[in-house]
């Protein structure tokens, strides 16, 4: 039988994974306070998919939105979009977006992750970077996930000023502004 | 028997490879008010290789002393390098670096180059980008060669001022401003 903690414990969890699906079970159990363990056990108990598996899905609903570049050109896999107003993407580090002999990702890798999810937002048949501002702010090594989250704060005629900030866990390591120009084809 | 003419023209010719050695044969012959035909002949006769050879051996030649990151993360072919103040690279618009469905280079491939650039000619063991201002000025095809020129431009402490600046033929298509941390390992 299932004790009260247990179900209380569960039900945090289904909704904290609700809230914020992109955790890893290491950073879920930091905030429900428990092992990671207990977390991989609940969720298997519950049918809550891995972090990997949740980000294929939620990849495969999302892309067939995008305009204004394919959406092959998207840099990580897309989560959420809406066009014209914010999108978020997932970038893992893999082998191939190391600085070779370290375990730190390549500067570009943020910048292709940030500048694709930016054009990618974008409600127009064709859009072009025409300036982009960027900061880093931490370095991000192998086998980590960071999320970045593009919104629209400003649209000028054609000129669509976008910001980027790109999150691991609940830590700021990147942001970028874009303006963007769209065209008509 | 060589005319006067020929032997002035070849002369030009050769003075503009040394000044200009990454200059198409259509810009050389632009340059000269000659056809492009007659460039050709004159660089057989005169054994200047083309374009793409005389790349590949500066290239060579220089990557060598790249120190603050792998000579492999520089994204085209470096061509000159003075560590701790300027370096020039080439990078060939290739299928790879076009948007999909596009004959159009990726924003991400200027960036790349120019990045790359920044952080080669940085004269420490290591070195990381800080902050990116970079601007877009014309769409690149495919095909197309695109020279990047980086000079170190200020330092303060552990903070370098990169500015890079990016040609096809003699018009600047893009420029970037960085700053890069150095790191001692």
């Amino acid at each position: 039988m299932m004790t009260e903690k247990k179900r209380r414990r569960q039900e945090m969890l289904v909704m904290a994974v609700r809230k914020e699906p992109f955790l890893t079970d290491e950073a879920l159990a930091k905030k429900l306070a428990v092992s990671v363990q207990t977390v991989r056990l609940d969720r298997t108990e519950l049918g809550i998919p891995e972090l990997r598996a949740r980000v294929r899905t939620l990849a495969e609903n999302t892309r067939e939105k995008v305009r204004a570049i394919p959406h092959t050109e998207v840099v990580g896999d897309l989560l959420s979009l809406e066009l014209g107003v914010r999108g978020t993407s997932a970038l893992r580090v893999t082998d191939d977006l190391l600085f070779a002999d370290s375990e730190i990702a390549r500067g570009t890798a943020l910048f292709s992750q940030a500048n694709s999810l930016a054009l990618a937002i974008i409600d127009a048949p064709v859009a072009m970077t025409g300036v982009a501002n960027v900061k880093y702010k931490t370095p991000i090594h192998k086998g980590e996930t960071v999320i970045a989250h593009a919104e629209i704060v400003k649209v000028r005629g054609n000129k669509i000023f976008v910001w980027v900030k790109t999150y691991r866990e609940d830590k700021e390591v990147f942001r970028a502004k874009f303006i963007v120009v769209s065209l008509h084809k």
